[in-house]
């Protein structure tokens, strides 16, 4: 279904349960899911969605995704209170890799930073860009 | 080690050689990276790399992938032209997901769209955001 949609105008639509039928989830039942601020644009975090996370951020609005190291879905936020309220949501050409514009709340960060990507790789060695957060961040995530 | 970068404060710096060999590579020997237009934000696909990517990446600074349809590294616009310049690499953190901040000549899509990230969802059905361009893209890549 996705390399027909390659060639179609802007404006084709598909029902939903169509598109998730068709979603190549790989051998985990995974694909991967970037997380973006909606507004500034910062890349926040890339984690990962089975078809019940992306089925439960469709319909509640709030991301959620699958924890590899707890073999649970994720319900990004729910200990932390760092939630990421969903503006948009846009799968890749392919539709293995979901992008979701997301308001985030507090850090997206275990660590308690806004962004996970807080490593900087810079002539020949990785450089930290922030410094933890004095509170901390949420050991229950993921 | 980047369990411990995680307290460490800002300017923190490793040798690369070091933050290399932690890199926790999948069973694949791949990471999921992202790359995102340096300045407008906008990010542009989601791709693979495996140690030799990777270091290929940080040395000639033009993003390098492993293609795992070709089961090859792929020099991204090798065939197309559409090459990315990277500004800026960051790693997350714990180390399984690359950011590269690149300028990105051309369409990054293989459909030639700018973003392969043009399908939208909403209202329970998937959109199609932009015409595919009228010279096409390249079926060479990935």
């Amino acid at each position: 279904m996705f390399q027909h949609l390659e060639s179609f105008p802007a404006g084709t639509a598909i029902p939903i349960d169509r598109v998730l039928a068709a979603v190549p989830f790989d051998a985990n039942g995974l694909i991967a899911a970037i997380a973006q601020q909606f507004d500034s644009g910062e890349v926040l975090m890339l984690a990962w969605m089975n078809r019940q996370a992306l089925e439960e951020t469709l319909t509640s609005g709030r991301a959620c995704y699958w924890s590899r190291s707890r073999r649970a879905l994720w319900r990004k936020g729910e200990t932390s209170g760092c939630l990421q309220h969903v503006r948009e949501i846009r799968l890749d050409c392919d539709g293995d890799a979901v992008l979701l514009l997301v308001d985030q709340l507090g850090g997206a960060c275990h660590t308690g930073r806004r962004s996970c990507f807080y490593n900087r790789i810079d002539n020949n060695q990785l450089v930290v860009l922030s410094d933890p957060p004095p509170h901390g961040g949420d050991i229950h995530e993921p």
